[in-house]
């Protein structure tokens, strides 16, 4: 069976085909979008959300919505983002700012609860760049250490990785659940357990898995996490990051941001800041309503299908690919660069090869759009909800035509 | 003359009449909005442009949009808003974050400027409440010290107040331009000079004058400023706020927030973060795309018919409700609570009564919204894009019948 006939037939029978029409067509010619973990679609219901926010709560309620919805918008949303995507039961969830002012709020908070004997801050070279310039920043202006794990490239941060560099001075672990690069899916619940065994917290960025791989924060005792929500959660571009705090360390915990919808009451104003209790302690300036917007429509939809089901799906996406790396793409010098094993891989496969620049730029020509990652990766990122077989065969062909075509 | 009759006289000869039909008109009675002070009203252009963004740049460009637009867009963006509104010169501004984060991020750039042989912060005790939270924790991790300024609650803080502040210790002077509660004009280059006079920077809180109040920061020396865009510049809830940093300090500020997007080169994601030249170090996380959208109208709009237009309306909106609480609604008891001289008062009148807080509920009851703060006051902002005098004249005639009604 050729490819585009295997994906046809995997269409057919995919669960969440009827997702796809959900989003908003592209106006122009688009072969296969294979950036979804880096920017996901729009949904179509959130094109008409904006509208009826801009008709409605904006434009005809005016500063009453404040009262009537968007003063408990962030934990309402982040509730259900909880609920849906994040195992993380409610009051433990908050919408606002970006990844990585939410990385500063919690890390510092982090840091100073763990306080000056245990000022370890244990991390990864392969980590994301915002989490490991936020630590760099928050080391040099608190005194905290930075130590640094490196692990294999191709995989990521394992349980035993972090043991051989947790001790009595370590404060905080900071991980993220799925590496940008590589797509390896650390074991969250393993690498929680041993660092609260060493007696440290643990922060998990969930950028590359909220909306992709179930989790299962309050089951694995995890602390604090952050994620973006432009990926996978289709809130759109630049939209706000979200926040958990374990409810057993929201009292215990306070953040550097002292802004006025953070105060216990936020419209006594009056002459100290006093953290209110619960999720809007955390929480700096005006919510930023209009981008939470997109949101909405994907934790909705994700909670109808579950998370279990796009799983499936993001599994099955990845093994598609890799096959055809296997069988034909392999003899152009492609290679996986993400783990083989499901278990172990996000919702993305990276690609290695060695004009991997040069062919994306090429692939981008062709209106097939996977990413490049430095030195050599091509990310390709099938989001599960948006993402046909087909599409992906698409851009799979493209490839191999431009391989042969470059040979 | 009746108020009504005068108003509609007043609406005919107004140059920026045309300019109420460009807002998206209520879907329910509204009598009166005069909240713009609060939460803008949105553009017809803005949901137009929401929903071109969605099906284009975002549905269709996608992640292409990066490079195409959106790396820039907070500078851009930025550079428009300070041609239109704040008298800067490109390269200054950007757009990011709210307000509440940048303060953080600039006050603390400030604070470390300074260094510890300038320690002290003024700011007055009339500012909004983020301002003094921010400034409250900033203190307390950086040992910088609050020297508070206590004007008078109906006025605000003068030349002379921060003068009799300033002292060789004295690193920056925090101060609104426009108080937020009695609207209070302070004069923005008589007290920049005073704190340079001293050797301290100023950082200005433009969130009640930005669209509202011509504003000349280059012109005026001004060192740092942030403000909102969704008050009168109907950027919609929780936009995006701005900041801008005089050319001559950019290099020799750092903020502490380090994200990807503020690095040298942002896709580099190499090992450690070096700050990019220019604006860009002052952004830390992904740009809120999305957010941004509803500003871009409104800048355009302002720019179309000059920000002189923009004051001379809204100076004559104050006036026109001061006249009308002179003639007859001050035997009820109402009392201005603003300057009365325009040159002191930026947008909006803030009237005070002993029933202030149930005067306003009543009026929201009646589809009339003005804002009210504590103890007393009853906030009219009308936005002199979107309000019209016969609007204003029926809040008015509203808050009488009840005044009446109840006495």
């Amino acid at each position: 069976m050729d490819l585009l006939a295997d994906a046809a037939a995997r269409d057919r029978t995919d669960p969440l085909a009827f997702a796809r029409d959900l989003f908003v067509p592209s106006a122009t010619p688009l072969v296969a979008y294979l950036d979804g973990n880096s920017l996901g679609r729009p949904l179509k219901a959130t094109r008409q959300r904006l509208t009826a926010v801009v008709d409605g709560a904006w434009g005809t309620r005016l500063i009453r919505s404040w009262d009537e919805q968007w003063m408990e918008l962030p934990f309402a949303l982040g509730d259900d983002l909880g609920a849906a995507c994040l195992g993380a039961a409610p009051g433990q969830t908050a919408i606002g700012d970006s990844t990585t002012v939410l990385l500063y709020k919690l890390l510092r908070a982090a840091v100073a609860h763990a306080g000056p004997a245990r000022p370890e801050i244990v991390l990864d070279s392969e980590n994301f760049p915002t989490d490991r310039y936020v630590a760099e920043g928050i080391a040099a202006e608190t005194g905290a250490k930075l130590v640094w794990l490196h692990p294999d490239p191709a995989l990521g941060v394992t349980a035993a990785n972090v043991a051989s560099a947790l001790g009595p001075r370590t404060g905080v672990v900071l991980l993220s659940q799925v590496a940008y690069k590589s797509g390896y899916l650390a074991d969250l619940p393993a690498i929680t357990r041993v660092a609260h065994d060493a007696g440290a917290l643990v922060l998990w960025d969930l950028c590359h898995s909220a909306g992709s791989v179930p989790v299962a924060l309050d089951a694995a005792g995890v602390d604090l996490a952050v994620g973006c929500s432009y990926k996978y959660l289709n809130g759109g571009p630049g939209a706000p990051a979200f926040c958990y705090v374990a409810a057993r360390l929201q009292p215990v915990l306070s953040q550097p941001i002292q802004g006025w919808m953070g105060n216990s009451d936020v419209f006594a104003m009056g002459p100290s800041y006093a953290p209110a209790s619960g999720m809007r302690r955390f929480i700096s300036g005006t919510p930023p309503v209009l981008a939470m917007t997109g949101i909405q429509d994907t934790v909705a939809l994700i909670d109808s299908v579950g998370i279990e089901a796009v799983r499936e799906k993001s599994t099955a996406l990845g093994e598609f690919v890799i096959s055809y790396v296997d069988s034909t793409l392999s003899q152009y010098g492609v290679q996986v660069a993400s783990p083989r094993n499901p278990a172990e891989r996000g919702g993305h496969v990276t690609l290695s090869h060695p004009d991997a620049r040069s062919l994306v730029s090429a692939l981008w020509e062709r209106d097939v759009i996977p990413d490049f990652r430095e030195p050599d990766g091509i990310r390709v990122g099938a989001a599960p909800l948006s993402s046909s077989y087909t599409e992906v065969a698409q851009g799979l062909l493209s490839l191999e035509s431009l391989l042969r075509s470059t040979r």
